[in-house]
């Protein structure tokens, strides 16, 4: 085995569908000296991550945690806890998070009900209305806030809503959403809800920060069965993230919550709502530039995430050959195409410090490049020259 | 909610059942850029530290891979794929980890027996081999190499011939063993294994290196009904992890990896060897010391392990205010006793970068101190002086 060499990351700059580009601040903050992770000093760290979380998800519920491990996680997280073996869940499908949920249903064993919705659209009210209605026995509605494959936003509200009346409750998946599109869990009266790190917070991935609601927690306590997964039992990570004398667990991941600290401080002396307000600010800048390149975005205005912008690829351009030019010439990574949109769109993210006038412009000359170079007609800086002069008028 | 400072860590020295010290390279390791969990550079990452991974563990094993979680989820991804609802698993329980590993076979709903040993002292491969003749239609036996809670190595080699006698599986804990003690998977044919960061390694927790035999792969391919975690399904991590083109599973933490990938790097450049070695000589210089306070080292000589000492506390020294001492007063953690040894004993790691003479005698002083102000009675120095003097003698 050859000994191999330090590990020097390329400078990207990272305008996919996460990670974001991590803030040198976070970045710092994972280097310091690790300590204990039952250290007094650590507890404390914990109970102001847990503050700062009620935060960004806007709610008071006091079970609200970090998953040591990514978003999958957290979602498995959300339905090991609330969903037992025969227990009936109303999935909405709008894109492959809503098939990931699908899966974790099945796993635990219970039944399905799913609604789907074209990729690309909304979650339609009206069909989960009707699940709902045809369901009256359901458990749960599931369903993605703002779905990462194809960047489209659907009304929590809602949705949560038309669960409400029927005492149903919701696990919601917010990946995307946290500080990038106004959530608000408690107003809302979302049940289980779990989100990521590395999106529109702008820290590693590698977490997944956890909220479950009073009635969340009394289906937990009332389970007749245990939950399947001792790493994500939620009755057993309380007592680690809750509570006066802490018990020991599992081994939390003690520099990886250094980062994520300071990046909800950050989000924190930002401002939630003008973090939610710079994402749908930039989200215009870049529109302007795409317009001005003949480039389409695929998603309705209407629930389109400001944040994730998938464009429809023109005719004649290679996906791959242009994707693979502007990492490698340009050192910008944009998202491919996810499931149906695979080969057919492109994924343009403007999360967290990737979301700024500075990304949206170098993002469009590096594509009018790119572009070019396989023989696409366009007049020379068409893309960038429109945003500059879009914000030249703000 | 108050505006959060910065958090700043104290610098402690880790001398607990980890984490253990972070090498400064380590840590700024971390806070390299961030890139893309499919960028190509991220995925050459990936494939090192495969390789150290795999070196590290001492397997040729090509299903070798690092869970994107601590130990605790690298012990369900053994369980969770190799185990199915019904089948017949002999698990060991001589401390807390094998309790665990029991918790985890039930919540499969697949059928255990168990093999209790004392806490404190070794598996014993009679009862083991007892156990497996009474039942040739188990699975799988499952077993902790070293013991985190007590202290205790068992002699994995042995138990895994047992096993493979009767074709059946074997699932190894072995989180404070890697780099700490030998450690040969292939040599010793062991099939599913396991382990942390945060102990001989002396990267941060937060992720779990693991590697499945060839005969564990088999029997994964032959189940008969889903693994029940998607997040931890070997499956889908193995389109990951594994061959040509790479498969979006979850955001692995590329944060964490860049940490993890210059900590094998470390135990490389010192070889697996000198590592093994230098863990048996400073446990020695250890030893010299507490012999000299008095202090007794509850596990037996032919099963302790250097990296991880249960001390007796004496007669009339107060736990709490030992440890709160040597954590407020010397930045030392050392560990509590766990479950039966709660109140009992202290877990004194010497692991990775902690250890080292100066930890040794760090460490011995600092309790000496703590020990006198509860009215200890010993010579000044004492501790101290033996391991100097032990050391001076090598």
């Amino acid at each position: 085995m050859p000994q191999f060499s330090e590990f020097t990351p390329p400078r990207r700059m990272l305008m996919g569908p996460g990670p974001s580009d991590v803030h040198e601040r976070v970045l710092q903050a994972l280097a310091r000296p690790t300590i204990g992770h039952l250290d007094p000093e650590f507890i404390r760290l914990m109970d102001e991550v847990k503050a700062l979380q009620q935060y960004v998800m806007q709610t008071k519920n006091p079970q609200t945690f970090t998953v040591s491990a990514p978003g999958s996680a957290g979602m498995e997280t959300c339905f090991v806890n609330l969903i037992e073996p025969g227990d009936k869940v109303i999935i909405c499908i709008n894109g492959v998070f809503g098939m990931r949920m699908l899966e974790n249903v099945k796993r635990i064993g219970a039944q399905a009900i799913v609604v789907e919705d074209e990729w690309g659209t909304a979650v339609d009210p009206e069909k989960v209305a009707t699940a709902l209605k045809e369901n009256p026995d359901a458990k749960a509605l599931a369903f993605v806030h703002s779905e990462t494959s194809t960047g489209v936003l659907s009304d929590a509200q809602t949705l949560a809503k038309l669960a409400q009346e029927q005492g149903c409750l919701t696990i919601v998946d917010t990946v995307t959403s946290l500080a990038g599109v106004p959530l608000k869990c408690d107003d809302w009266g979302l049940d289980a809800v779990y989100s990521g790190t590395q999106k529109c917070m702008s820290a590693p991935p590698g977490l997944s920060p956890v909220t479950f609601s009073a009635k969340a927690e009394a289906a937990l306590k009332n389970r007749k069965t245990p939950v399947q997964s001792w790493f994500l039992d939620v009755n057993l990570l309380s007592g680690y993230w809750s509570g006066g004398k802490r018990a020991y667990h599992h081994t939390a991941p003690v520099n990886a919550l250094y980062g994520w600290h300071e990046s909800l401080r950050m989000v924190q002396e930002e401002g939630l709502e003008n973090s939610w307000s710079r994402h749908a600010f930039h989200h215009q800048g870049l529109k302007a530039g795409l317009d001005a390149l003949g480039l389409e975005l695929m998603v309705d205005e209407g629930c389109r995430l400001p944040q994730l912008n998938l464009v429809r690829i023109p005719e004649g351009i290679d996906d791959g050959a242009f994707r693979n030019s502007l990492l490698n010439d340009h050192n910008l990574e944009i998202g491919a195409g996810l499931g149906k949109f695979a080969g057919q769109a492109w994924r343009i993210g403007l999360m967290g410090v990737s979301c700024d006038q500075h990304h949206v412009i170098s993002c469009l000359s590096f594509m009018e490049r790119a572009l070019k170079a396989q023989g696409y007609n366009c007049d020379a800086g068409a893309g960038s020259n429109a945003a500059k002069a879009w914000y030249n008028a703000q």
